[in-house]
C-alpha cells in the first residue's frame, strides 16, 4: 500500500522542485507550522535523504503574538524530531512598522531567512505557498490594475527560493498533514479581516468559485504563469530596445539619458513604455514613486508631440524633447 | 450654463473617439435602447453635425422576446426624431443556437450590423460598451485562465467598430439619459442570472468592490488596456520569430511547417509558444480546438527533448522532432 494520495502529491511536488539540485547540496524549508509549510517540511524530510540532499528547517518567531516563541520552539522540535531535519532553527526577528504590518513582517522574515541561508550555506530555501496563495496574489494584483507584471504572482523559482506547492491546492497540504498525523498551527492572522489577503481568501474567491465555476483558483494560477512569461519576454525586448534607442552612455546610473525619438516611435506601445520606464529609473527616478501615469506623460512627448513643455517626474527628474531627442535628467538647481 | 456633467462626458467621449474621422464621413450607432447605447446615440446626434459628419442609427430586433419588434421601432423613432439621426433603421435577425444563446445572438447582431454598415457606406459603427462591461469581460477572461490575451477585453477600436465609452462608468450613461429626458429600456436579459455575465455584474463585481476597494472596475479596465498592448507587442515578435525559425515555405496554409529547433530554443517561453501556436494553425490545426495544453506538449519537443514520440494535435495534425527540425504536418492516411 502506498502513501495517502495527498502525501504522495506533496512529496512528488518537492521531488520535482529539487530535480536540478546536485547531490550533497543543502536545502532549507521555511516553516511557520501552518499546514502548507508543515506539509512541505514533512515532504522535504522524506525526499531529501532519498535524493542525497541535506535538509534543514527554519522557523521565524516574529514576536508579534503571545506565545510565539514557544510555538516556534515546538515547530523546530517537530522538525528536528519526527521530520528528521537538521538543523532546525528558530530565527527571532524584530518587526518594524515601515509599509504596514504585513510588509514589515515579510521584510523581517525574508531578511532572517536570507541571513540564515547564507550562514548555513544553503543552496535552496523552500517556501510553502500554494495555488490558493497564488490565486489570492493574482487577485490582489488585479485590484491594483498595474498590468500583467502585477498579475504574474509569485515565481516558482526566484533566486534561492523555490515554491514547490504553487500548483497544489491548499486542501492537499491540509490532507497531507492529517494523513501524516501532524497538527498544523492555525495562525489567527489568517482569519483577521483587517488584512486584504484574508478578505480575498474568505470572501472574494468563494464568490468567484460560486459564480464562475470551481476552476477559478486554477485559472488564476495559470494566468499568473502566462503573465509572468509574457512580462519576462517583454523585459528582454525592452532591454535591447533601450540599448538601441540610447544616444547617451546608459551604463552610468543617475546620469542624464538621451533617447532617439525616431527609434522610440517605431516600437510597439508596450515596449516603448517599458523603455521609457527604464530610462526614467536609470536617470534617477525612485522606482516606488514612478507611476504608469508618469510614464504615459513622457510617452506623449514621443507619440503625441505638439510642442509640450517639460514633464516633471519624481526625484526632481525632468523629461524634455529637443528636436529628435528625448532627454531625461535631474533638473539642474539654479 | 453648460450641459449636465454626464452629458458633457458622453459627448466628449464621442468627440474624441471620432477625432480622426474625416469630415463628410458617415457614422452609425448600434443602439439597443438601453442606457449605454441610448446615451451614445444622443451624443452622436449632438456631436456629428458639429464635426461635419453624417450620423445614423441601427437597432437590432433579435425576435427573442415578446414586443421586441415594437421596441425596436420605438428606438428607431427616437433616433430619427429627437436625436436627429438619419437613417434610423431596424435590423430584424433570426438568432440561431450555435454556441449558446449569448454567442448566437451576438453573431446574428454583428452579422446584421456589418451588412448594414456595408450597404450604407458607413466609415465607423459605434458600440455602447462601458468601463463596467470591460471590467466584466476581464473577469470572464480571468475565469477562463487563458492568459493575457483573454484579459485584454474589448478593443476601443476594432476595424470599423469603435467603443467611445470604454473608459466611462455605466452610471454616467444612466445619468446622461436622465439629464436628457431619455427613457432607456431595461433588457430583462440583463437581470437573468442564467447568464454568467449577469452574475459577474450582480454578484462578483460588488464583492470585489466591497472587499478590495471602489477602484476595482477601473483597475480591471486598466489591466485590459495593458494586457492588450502586451499581447499586441508579443504577436509582433512572434510573427517575425516565426518567419525567422521557418525552414519551410510558410506562405502556404495547410502545408507542413518545419522549424529550426536551434532557433526556437533561443526564444523566450512566451514568444516560442506563440510561434508554435502559429505553426500549428498554419499547418492545419483548427484554432478553436488547439489548446494551451497542446502547445505545451509541442513545446516539450523543443525544451525537454528526451526522444519523445510524435505529439497528436487537433485536425489530424502531428508534431515530431527529427534531428534539429520540428515538423508539424497532417498525418498521412495509410
Amino acid at each position: 500500500m502506498g502513501p495517502h494520495p495527498a502525501v504522495a502529491d506533496v512529496r512528488r511536488a518537492v521531488r520535482e522542485a529539487l530535480a536540478d539540485v546536485p547531490q550533497g547540496a543543502s536545502v532549507l524549508v521555511a516553516c511557520s507550522g501552518g499546514a502548507d509549510s508543515l506539509a512541505l517540511a514533512a515532504a522535504l524530510g522524506f525526499v531529501a535523504p532519498r535524493a542525497g540532499l541535506r535538509a534543514g528547517l527554519l522557523t521565524v518567531d516574529h514576536q508579534l503574538q503571545p506565545g510565539s516563541a514557544e510555538r516556534a520552539r515546538t515547530v523546530a522540535e517537530v522538525g528536528s524530531g519526527e521530520l528528521g531535519l537538521d538543523p532546525a532553527e528558530v530565527l527571532t526577528v524584530e518587526v518594524g512598522t515601515a509599509g504596514g504590518p504585513e510588509a514589515a513582517a515579510r521584510e523581517a522574515r525574508y531578511g532572517a531567512l536570507a541571513a540564515a541561508a547564507d550562514r548555513l550555506g544553503a543552496d535552496a530555501v523552500l517556501l510553502g505557498h500554494t495555488r490558493d496563495d497564488q490565486a489570492e496574489t493574482v487577485l490582489l494584483g488585479l485590484a491594483r490594475g498595474s498590468g500583467p507584471r502585477s498579475l504574474s504572482g509569485m515565481a516558482a523559482v526566484s533566486g534561492r527560493y523555490r515554491r514547490p506547492f504553487l500548483d497544489l491546492p491548499r486542501a492537499t497540504t491540509v490532507a497531507a498533514c492529517a494523513a501524516l498525523g501532524l497538527a498544523p498551527w492555525d495562525d489567527p492572522h489568517n482569519d483577521d479581516p483587517r488584512f486584504t489577503r484574508v478578505r480575498v481568501r474568505r470572501k472574494v474567491l468563494p464568490v468567484l468559485e460560486a459564480e464562475l465555476g470551481p476552476g477559478v483558483a486554477d485559472a488564476l494560477a495559470r494566468t499568473a504563469r502566462l503573465a509572468r512569461e509574457d512580462a519576462d519576454a517583454l523585459d528582454i525586448w525592452a532591454g535591447s530596445a533601450y540599448t538601441d534607442c540610447a544616444l547617451s552612455d546608459i551604463a552610468a546610473p543617475g546620469k542624464p539619458v538621451e533617447l532617439s525619438v525616431a527609434k522610440l516611435e517605431k516600437l510597439p506601445d508596450a515596449v516603448r513604455r517599458r523603455v521609457l520606464r527604464r530610462a526614467a529609473l536609470a536617470a534617477g527616478a525612485p522606482s516606488g514613486a514612478l507611476s504608469a501615469t508618469h510614464v504615459l506623460a513622457v510617452d506623449r512627448l514621443v507619440t503625441r508631440w505638439r510642442g509640450q513643455k517639460a514633464v516633471d517626474l519624481p526625484g526632481g527628474l525632468t523629461a524634455v524633447r529637443r528636436y529628435g531627442t528625448l532627454i531625461l535628467a535631474i533638473t539642474p538647481i539654479p
